[in-house]
């Protein structure tokens, strides 16, 4: 009980994002192929579930909109547990109206074209190639949602090459208001680790994060939210 | 302490595996397409660390060959992690001599047949499909190694229609020694559950083990193992 009045006290209500509805994805997408088989992003989702517990700790109310992960659902955020990017984008659009909407999910781009109830037997001819349809676009989608899109939206990019270059024209591509742009070429530890290097593009200019602990990339995220948001009316 | 030497004691030092080696494999393997892509077979791993556990806990040696999974490593037994099904294959050779190996990895038939170093982006062209190539089968190997051939190799047939059947057939064309069938339909719940209904078949006849714990179908079959093997020799 006493810790639990700790994270309430950490929750600060009356904080910053206090009143401010916050809708974040986070984690990969898995996309059947049958019963057994998927094709799918990398993404341990430890970044996106950092940011949605940060928007809490500044007061915020958070919609948690979660891939198949290994972590255990974050106290005092409701979490929505999804497989496939068209779940994914479902849910999030169940979750508008939102303030803000962080897409950190790693969502797959392409599923495959065609599941099949049962499992694909390889003495059956076999399979060859593995035909894909393109995904919706979650990002996207939000960002250019007709009657219900948030204030701010926020993607991200992970890139393995020309980073900044991919991330602008993702930005500009998505019609969403900024980017956090990250490197996760191997190597690099980013992927699956617990820190980052992010840049983040905002259309006034590029502010680069460099080799931050995640909850610290989160903690300066949910604040820049904070402060382009204002205070919450009424 | 205390709980270390009643874990001790529980490992059965003198039990009934005492002095025999076993090699199990567990969970899926996970095949790259590009630094962020990959194909995947659906597996918890829970039932592959269970028998590893099982067999520790009769006496003997066991090592663990594991593909990502969401586990710690179990106490006392020697955990090989890898992705791919090469990087499998590869650990399992490398782990013999060995008394009995079993294979309840759910091993991906088929990877992409090209791996590319950067991110394939999707608005390059964008991806139509994913060319497959075969993957090495890591029970077949096993079971026909020319010079180290474990006395018992051990199958799993995790299959979503005509079970007996397709496991039957399984046997004979891996060369193994005894196939566990379980059906994975969805709606068994089997796939990432505590609990499994399997089928063994050895040869001799099927026997049907009904909805047991995992942790029970792995005492059972470590059992059958020891009494197979039968006392180890000095």
């Amino acid at each position: 009980a006493i810790a639990d009045a700790a994270e309430d006290a950490l929750r600060g209500e009356g904080g910053a994002l206090s009143g401010r509805h916050v809708v974040v994805t986070a984690g990969p997408t898995h996309e059947p192929l049958d019963p057994v088989r998927y094709v799918a992003n990398r993404s341990s989702g430890k970044q996106g579930y950092a940011i949605a517990r940060a928007c809490r700790q500044l007061g915020a109310r958070v919609t948690l909109v979660a891939g198949p992960t290994a972590l255990p659902d974050p106290r005092g955020i409701e979490t929505v547990h999804v497989e496939t990017a068209r779940q994914m984008l479902a849910a999030s659009e169940a979750a508008l109206p939102a303030d803000a909407f962080v897409a950190c999910a790693a969502v797959a781009d392409y599923r495959p074209a065609y599941e099949t109830e049962h499992k694909v037997k390889k003495e059956r001819g076999g399979l060859t190639a593995i035909d894909l349809t393109e995904n919706p676009d979650v990002l996207a989608s939000i960002a250019r949602h007709a009657s219900r899109r948030p204030a701010l939206v926020i993607g991200f990019a992970a890139e393995t090459d020309d980073v900044l270059g991919h991330a602008e024209a993702k930005r500009a591509r998505k019609g969403c208001d900024w980017i956090v742009a990250n490197d996760v070429s191997p190597g690099t530890g980013t992927m699956g680790g617990d820190r980052n290097a992010v840049t983040l593009i905002t259309g006034e200019g590029d502010e680069a994060w460099e080799d931050l602990p995640k909850s610290e990339v989160s903690r300066r995220l949910a604040e820049r939210i904070a402060g382009a948001l204002g205070p919450a009316p009424g």
